[in-house]
């Protein structure tokens, strides 16, 4: 039996003179880019240049919303209201369909990034106006999420197809949430372990908890990083592994045009 | 013989606590919204109440585009390179795509802003970053600029529709040119001088130049202003004239979806 | 027995094309002028010219310190680090204090804005952020903040010098606190019962508060809104009723230098 | 005879979680650091924590004030009025000296940075506004700008300190002006050749022009740059060289205080 797993990473996070990790690399190695869409990360240009390659290569793209917050690069929670976060998921995904646009390819799915990704795993009103934004632009868009939290549900029942992910360098509690990252061991280093962890995850459908136990989990998709040169290879390793276990790796959702 | 003219005005140039103009009243009087998209004016919430607001009334939205400058409210030359600034006009394009998907209606036209309006009706070579921005996203965007400039040419040549504009309240030299802001009786400030100018030209095609002379001018669209109350009631007047001497005043894009 | 009091309001809050309120009148009216920094609103050429006409009028400037979030005008909270909030005073007050340089003045006092004052007011973990940023740049700066909230104690117990005030056209609990804006009452209108409570307040440390029991508040500034023309009439009309009332009105911190 | 000069950088060039150069490693070379103030680079924190270390290791600090353009790093002219640019100015250095004062250090120079600095080169009127920012918050600050540009004369005849500049690793004229970066040999390479540049430059004022000639330039400080390992290992060589050809290295305005 063969199975399908989706890699996606965050890119088009430059801004500017600044650039942040290899996008390049990256997209040699993923199905799916979360492409920055200016409000945490990513200028017109930047963001333009990581579209076109990643059209080039076949990569889907995923429209990665924040908060307007490029100073603080949308890590901070903002009590932000319904309207604004609604208008800002519109413009956003807008804009990045713009890009694509120009460049050949679509937008595929939205990942809510940083601090409105982990607000929303918990918190519905800010949940709804993400999901309102994004079905208002096009409510064939997925919706990606961290696998086994409310958001998902919560814009399944809202009628948008949802992508769940997990990632790949982080410990689980036997609960299915992520360990936080102020206790010891919530990231994981090591590039065979890490590529294991998701090689079992993609066939079976299980991880180890950070307390040993078997912890069954779906995921769509596998998040990794390529903001340092080790990340870079963490994901080349995981790629190879899951290719090698007879995994298949496409994107979650839609793909370019 | 029916003649029809467009009448527009820039709108949407709030952002977030400031408010600027009276969209609301202006979106009563013009056919086409030239709405900001966020670079010199426009939050998302604001456009989208403003976008809203065009597509409950008919109106036809254009993305008034700017270079990135909101403290100077894109009024300041700026030395952008072609890449930058096709990329920002490809961007804001989507951004204002997408709340007007949202908002059941579409961008028809693209008109740049300030500064870069300025700028392209004499530097082919902006031009040519504007044109080609506008092309990524879709060629059958119109491109508005000020009539019998060689913007209009080149984007014609690059085979864009054209929306050649007027404008309501300012005084045109012999040659078509409009007399420079430093001059002296630029700007005009008699509603019914204006509005009965206005109507000539869009009947005969013809406006009296500052020295008495006739000028033939082509113009598809009349530009008013909506940013004090002397200027809504001029554009109110223009509107009530033009319609008693027998214009129609429709969008020269597009409209409403 | 004379009674001294301060007038405060915020000002210098347009940005670059975009106006708020009418300085020029307020500060006629005031004794104590909260200068935005840049951060919520204010670019430095509007601050500039809010400073020059303070100092020529000798009202005294106190640095009205944001959240970075000029789209959401520095009124939706946000979780800074420690770090980033004190770092961010520093550099608005730095700013604010080269703009008074040029202008002749001094910064005399800090005012937290919007969703920042209401956030230290209950909270001692920024609270102690912005003390450390005041004090970093100049102890002898006085700390502005809502009489009998547990930020002027912390301020106090830093060696911050600081200043209490009072909302004019605010209804208080019988605890001192404000009622909330939600609640129906929470803001007066009356310009006349407005400028005879604070005369009271100013004058005998008494205000009724919204179930009519009498209030014990001392206030060293009261603050008053600019925003809109009856907001400055009813500033006006204070300044008029406590003056008339054996008042004085000066500043509770500095004054021009 | 023994010969001193400073040695300068641009540092403090990151923005939020986007970083620029090696500070820690420069501020071990150079005598003088120009320091981001916020407009093309450098929120508070970053500047903050760069400043405490100039402090700590005796480095002078200067204000590299910019225009208001973060997404082009100030790389891109722009037309402003001499009003805004005066108050962009006095703002961005007042907020380094709020930074400063913090770190127990001053600003010793202003160094207007990329599109800027170029402009006033040449440009008189851009000049003239720069000055009067300068002037406005305190007359005892130097202007550092390229050896032989109209600007130091402009500046000197205003009654500023002037620092005359030389690049390091750039090929001069032989009318004391540098070669293009659009043509070859603009840029020098080699750290040997570069070093041995610079120490003729320091001991003898003399610099080999692009056609062979020698040319007479007086230069009181050298900019180098931190922006690639081999820059950073260009500007260690420097350092040695001139040192070990017994030229002093120090500050050409203040130091710590």
């Amino acid at each position: 039996m063969t199975r399908n797993i989706d890699l996606n990473s965050d890119l088009g996070e430059g801004y500017g003179a600044w650039k942040m990790g290899d996008d390049a690399t990256m997209l040699g190695i993923v199905s799916s880019a979360n492409v920055a869409c200016g409000f945490h990360a990513g200028d017109p240009l930047t963001i333009l240049v990581t579209v076109r390659e990643a059209a080039a290569r076949g990569v889907a793209v995923g429209a990665h919303v924040s908060y307007p917050d490029r100073v603080g690069f949308g890590r901070r929670p903002m009590d932000v209201t319904h309207a604004e976060l609604a208008a800002d998921v519109i413009y956003q995904i807008g804009a990045l369909q713009g890009i694509c646009a120009s460049a050949g390819t679509r937008v595929s799915y939205v990942k809510p990034h940083g601090a409105l990704y982990n607000t929303i795993a918990t918190d519905p009103r800010q949940g709804a106006a993400v999901i309102e934004g994004i079905k208002a632009v096009d409510p064939g868009l997925a919706m990606m999420g961290l696998a086994g939290t409310q958001i998902l549900r919560q814009a399944a029942e809202a009628g948008l197809p949802t992508i769940a992910e997990a990632f790949a360098d982080r410990a689980y509690r036997p609960d299915g949430q992520l360990v936080s990252r102020r206790e010891p061991g919530a990231v994981l280093h090591d590039p065979e372990a890490v590529a294991a962890r998701m090689l079992r995850l993609a066939t079976d459908g299980e991880v180890e908890a950070a307390d040993g136990s078997v912890l069954h989990l779906h995921a769509d998709s596998i998040c990794v990083h390529g903001d340092s040169p080790g990340a870079v290879a963490m994901a080349a390793r995981i790629r190879e592994v899951l290719l090698a276990g007879g995994v298949s790796i496409a994107p979650a959702a839609g793909g370019a045009a």
